[in-house]
């Protein structure tokens, strides 16, 4: 779904720069982001050095706020490429006062930019784009240009968490998974009936929910090599 | 389902006994049967140097009757645990007067008695019994007791074709794979409408069929380290 341009996003979002992570001129192509870094200095940046997990393609927040308010020992950066969506989700975390969440607009493609390999204990990716054409298969955020990112950024051992509603996107997911070496755990077909604890809904998922569609889940966990690359 | 028990099975069996390979003294354990193998000799027992495939737990024996029929270059060894069972998989074999099939009355822990390592190109599992209690778990054809089997009978890029109607098997699989470092690919989370051409419709498979209900499928890639262990 397209979202309708927002009137004076600009501002809007001007109101919660506090919550807004700066983000370095962009290298025309991605590919060369990663030798070219501008790191977060993480620990400065939340004035505490515990464990930090991003949402990639946070949409409106209502997943990232809920989680941050569960988890107050966690630090988050959710990261959205939409500014007319990000505003909402920012204005969400500023009015629930939310220490632990910072929040950058930008696309995926330039994560090695900004976080350094082995920083990430756990990515989010919730009904992320399935970009069911086949020509547009890498942008999938599941795609090899992604995976190997994330693997870089996670620990050995990080997790990515993934929820879609879409049949073609997931079994898309865990073929690649399996390519790049993450191991899958609590995988489920059917999440709402699975028995799983301690789902946060998305506004997108109770839209499916309420249609009886199953969600599906994995935990993609991170093997890396002996050098820990 | 139980089968009923079939009348003069044994005297059936003994009018196919060709197509019955002989089975050794079995240990007690059967961890120990590898290091007191008995290899069958394929190339004499089918008068060729095709590839072998198994199939594990052939029931009735259509899908290994029907495979072996569409690709004559290619050995079936088809193993079933049930001797009820696989007589009448044995007569079919033997009224088709296939030459490129064989049957083992045996259960699948006894395989690395019988192939060495890196014999085999392909193993299927056409829904396998999923042992839903988890103190069975062990006995499900793609648990850590079996799938470490596999991998050492299979060469290297082998194969192990999936199917089975139950969900809750498919996501434990789909773990199980994945944490023994095979690669997923071809997934299906519903075969029947996936464009997926070639299938061989089994009589179980046809009964879900007929339900409406979905059928899963993977291919499960077997990539073994430098040594090809």
């Amino acid at each position: 779904m397209r979202m309708r341009k927002k009137k004076h996003a600009a501002d809007r979002l001007d109101v919660c720069r506090e919550l807004i992570l700066p983000l370095a001129q962009h290298e025309v192509d991605y590919r060369k982001a990663e030798s070219n870094p501008s790191y977060y200095d993480i620990q400065e940046i939340f004035g505490n050095k515990n464990p930090l997990h991003l949402e990639i393609g946070c949409g409106k927040g209502q997943f990232i706020c809920e989680l941050a308010k569960r988890n107050p020992n966690i630090n988050y950066v959710a990261i959205e490429v939409c500014d007319d969506v990000a505003v909402i989700a920012c204005e969400k975390a500023k009015k629930e006062d939310l220490k632990n969440v910072r929040f950058m607009i930008t696309g995926a493609e330039y994560l090695l930019k900004y976080f350094p390999k082995n920083s990430v204990e756990r990515i989010y990716l919730n009904f992320s784009c399935p970009f069911p054409k086949v020509r547009y298969a890498k942008h999938r955020l599941t795609s090899p240009i992604f995976l190997p990112m994330y693997k870089k950024v996670l620990i050995n051992g990080g997790e990515i968490h993934q929820k879609t509603d879409n049949m073609h996107f997931f079994e898309y997911s865990l073929e690649k998974y399996s390519e790049q070496n993450f191991s899958l755990k609590n995988l489920s077909l059917d999440l709402h009936n699975s028995g799983f604890e301690g789902n946060i809904i998305t506004e997108y998922e109770k839209r499916f929910l309420d249609l009886g569609q199953p969600i599906y889940r994995v935990e993609a966990i991170c093997k890396k090599g002996e050098n820990n690359d």
